[in-house]
């Protein structure tokens, strides 16, 4: 949270340009308040109570940053997992930075939704209030650098396979496919965090899901299924995958609106990165496409079933040249590892 | 196990050299098979029968490697814990690659001693037979390094500070104390893998722990304490911390040696590194020491309290120089992890 001032102008911002959410007797949840920031700006502007909780042991820091700030008659840092914690009253305001990685990696909202639906009041006000996810065709130098990092690997278990045969009497070749396989997984079909320019943005970005935190259910985010098509907006280029990021919005709530709309963008920026960067996908190989061309996408995203905070990804891409002629569909499985 | 080519020559070799321990319908336990390895080479050695116990889904590749070289008649492939395999028979040999960074990392080696007093003959042979841990002082950049590092970030560290108090208004100076802690601990007080050159060892290297395979309990294993002497035998030099590494041997049993011994060693070695390196634990700040300065160490190891597989190191050092003046005590805590 700390190390990026886009996050922390964005939450710095929604709080004291709203303070009226705050001000007057409030009160507020902070879920996962890590360090204690969110409380603290919470409490500098106005609320009356506010409840920090925190899974892991860094309560004890959050409890002394409190304490160091003259705020301990407000804030309240609670160590225990959101899910299990038992607060005196409903609340007023939920805030929390629980986004991961192409927002829903971790799956940190489970326990947003988990307190939102235990403690806040029928009026309550979300922090954020609303997150998006994106995507967009993209070309990058990466897909060159992965398929090459793939093809040393497998050269060297070729060489391997050889020597072990030759200098140990041992044949290894029924395991090639296995460790092609599992090479493959990690060099060509894991997605990478990457820092895109925004010139590496080929073609129109799509929204591929849109979240309303205050009634999204757990089964709402659990998949994420999109058929969108984007349109190519380069003359002549290489269409190397895809880049996948999100946006939130703190908007208050429609009988209770922001004064001040604050938006916190984690798009391909010369200017504005963020820890978070974006997630690439990528194509191999990759396709030549020009300005006009379309690429309809299907996207399906389920969390992994061996670890529900990772996700899998089935992605289909098919592009229809601007002269009408449609390319080869390309189908891939990904994991966000 | 597979890339690493002086641990390949030293398994094929003891098993090759040593065929009298295989031949003659002699049983074989090989504990953590991996691939399958070492439970081939035992098969092709001449042994009638080798259980081959892997924990991991790891166990199907090593069911069709065996089944690739046509051994599935003597190699029987197991996946489980070797704590909770049933064989149906004792065995004559336990063979196992459980070495881990300076030797008790991961602790896999009380797999192999509960293995070994489950399931080896009272006439058994264990490959390897012997283990010892070595440590010798040395120079290395590492120190200035790890020193700039850990300067680097207590630096960003206090702009962070400062930029907090000044433009979000929280004071965090109350986190300076545990953050530099934390930073202490990662940059300068955690053992680092190393590949040394051989000419950075500046002294005599000690043996610290001796380890009979045949005989030896967890407890024996559970803690390392050595006091040991090692003579500076460079001339003005930087002490810069202490390098472990160690080696094991293959000599079978005093009733029933091996013909060939063999040797593994993973000291500093221009030509024969292997995957598992040194261990360096650094002193900060440096010693300037000088031929026949006598360095004595206090050596204590002890498996962390929160993961029995990482070790905990208190280490003190008094330099005594050849004039006889001694130099100030050092005396740190270090982390493998």
């Amino acid at each position: 949270m700390l190390s990026d001032r886009v996050r922390m102008d964005a939450y710095y911002n929604a709080i004291f340009e709203n303070k009226h959410h705050f001000r007057g007797k409030k009160a507020v949840l902070d879920v996962g308040t890590g360090s204690g920031i969110l409380a603290i700006w919470s409490a500098q502007a106005g609320a009356r109570k506010v409840y920090a909780v925190e899974a892991t042991k860094m309560s004890e820091h959050a409890r002394e940053l409190v304490k160091a700030n003259n705020l301990q008659d407000i804030v309240e840092v609670i160590e225990g997992s959101v899910e299990d914690v038992t607060l005196p009253e409903k609340v007023d305001v939920i805030i929390s930075e629980w986004m991961g990685y192409f927002l829903l990696r971790e799956s940190m909202f489970d326990s947003v939704i988990s307190a939102r639906d235990r403690w806040l009041k029928p009026t309550g006000v979300m922090y954020p209030s609303h997150a998006r996810m994106w995507m967009a065709p993209i070309r990058s130098g990466l897909v060159d650098q992965k398929k090459n990092d793939y093809e040393g690997s497998m050269n060297d278990w070729l060489c391997f396979v050889n020597e072990t045969k030759n200098d140990y009497g041992v044949d290894m070749s029924v395991l090639t496919k296995p460790f092609s396989e599992e090479q493959r997984k990690y060099y060509l079909q894991t997605s990478l965090w990457n820092n895109l320019h925004p010139h590496q943005v080929v073609g129109t970005a799509a929204i591929i899901k849109e979240i309303d935190c205050l009634t999204a259910t757990v089964d709402d985010i659990c998949e994420v299924r999109s058929n969108f098509s984007s349109s190519i907006l380069i003359e002549n280029t290489r269409l190397c995958g895809f880049g996948g990021w999100f946006d939130v919005h703190f908007r208050g709530r429609s009988d209770n609106p922001a004064q001040q709309e604050i938006e916190l963008t984690t798009a391909p920026s010369l200017d504005s990165s963020t820890h978070w960067g974006q997630q690439v996908f990528l194509l191999h190989p990759p396709f030549r496409t020009s300005e006009g061309d379309d690429v309809n996408v299907s996207f399906l995203m389920n969390r992994s079933k061996e670890n529900h905070r990772l996700m899998e990804v089935d992605l289909g891409c098919e592009i229809r040249q601007s002269s009408g002629k449609l390319l080869p569909l390309f189908k891939n499985k990904f994991y966000i590892e």
